[in-house]
């Protein structure tokens, strides 16, 4: 489903961009969320799974419809097709990875993913995503697209440095509010600085359908335990002790 | 003639962006300033004046081909025609008020700009630009498109807090370098923040066409003075003591 419930009137609806949509309400936000037992939902925000998708994958939805709004925004805003750029997405969690799996997917020139976590990088490696560790960046601005998927001061200006004369850096993660912004480059080097917000009932649509045919990868970076182990998984996710992006948990 | 020189064989050249050339040059930053007795250019850098332009009109092209430069640049990354959006304009020098004017020519839906000094905002009124205070700004987020013409921390901030969700945030003013941006919002409104730079050729000729056409009214808010009287034309300016946004200096 899609947790933003847009009106479906007002003029964000009606040009497409119904993440903006005036009049939204959220489900673990402004309603109860999901780990209530039961939730209400408009019927135009649910999203079909296609028959025997695996479950696991469909659990990805919203993640991979984050990163696909966001890829989709930067090939709008970016002068020349991703064919003809090189591109780098900062953070290794899920959605830094799968941002980079649609790049990917869409055939961007080059693709680099910078993570800090060495247990992370092993798990991006494992799907042939080419990582390097960002206390090492690049010497010179060397993409054309950068996603910046953690959002703190360090990042941003990393993201910015590293972005070509002309490129899109597309601001993605939210952990720090302001800072790390060189509105000199941005101006002198025409940069086009994007923020991206969630996703739309059409990015969510379109993850479900690539998770399912197969455009993301084999996916078996996912890691899927017991739900009784969830407790213990956030704790090794906030330790940084699991090298899973993601990890989904299943009833038994 | 463009001061900024360009190789024509970059892909930045040979795809549109010139000002973002890879080798290029410049009149008064690499090279010596039209100030000097003599300034050599390469003939592909020369534009054409119409016969009989007024020169007091093609004096404006410089400033008119950034305006121009930065209106482009938002069209193409705003959602909408310009027709269905609110601008918004920050600084009524001689960029903020040929913004001003490049917007009305393409018909923007509403326009205001904001200007501190009443001077030039009796100027610009005396265009019919609808102009405010800005230490008395609007309370709510009223623009689809913005352009900082200043580029000040508190302008940024002006521009930022001004847009609402999915504008266009256009960063032309270099006063300070860092600072005012608010990433948050940036991120969670989808802003598009983008930086522009001068202009390319292609620019500065329908600047000219558009200035000796009339497309942006009568000019009459230009002031010429003798050559002379250059110096204190400067002081008046650095003191805000001119209604003027540009003063034309003719030799005798």
């Amino acid at each position: 489903m899609n947790p933003l419930i847009a009106c479906g009137r007002c003029t964000y609806c009606l040009t497409g961009r119904g993440n903006l949509c005036e009049n939204r309400t959220m489900i673990g936000m402004t309603r109860p969320g999901a780990y209530a037992q039961y939730v209400t939902i408009p019927e135009h925000c649910l999203i079909d799974l296609p028959t025997g998708m695996d479950s696991a994958a469909a659990a990805l939805t919203e993640p991979t419809a984050t990163a696909w709004h966001a890829v989709n925004l930067a090939e709008r805003t970016g002068w020349r097709p991703l064919a003809e750029c090189d591109a780098m997405v900062i953070g290794g969690g899920a959605v830094g990875l799968l941002t980079a799996l649609v790049l990917r997917s869409r055939g961007a020139r080059t693709l680099e993913l910078a993570e800090t976590n060495a247990l992370r990088r092993k798990t991006a490696e494992g799907q042939n995503i080419l990582c390097f560790d960002p206390s090492r960046p690049p010497a010179e601005p060397a993409a054309d697209v950068v996603f910046d998927c953690v959002g703190s001061v360090r990042t941003r200006e990393m993201a910015i440095r590293a972005a070509r004369p002309g490129a899109v850096v597309v601001h993605v993660g939210l952990q720090e509010a302001a800072g790390g912004v060189d509105v000199r480059k941005i101006t002198l080097a025409e940069l086009s600085f994007i923020g991206v917000y969630t996703y739309t009932t059409a990015d969510l649509r379109a993850a479900v359908d690539a998770l399912h045919r197969g455009t993301l990868g084999d996916l078996k970076w996912v890691e899927a335990r017991p739900l009784k182990d969830g407790a213990e998984a956030f704790h090794e996710l906030d330790a940084g002790r699991s090298a899973a992006a993601k990890i989904v948990l299943l009833p038994q």
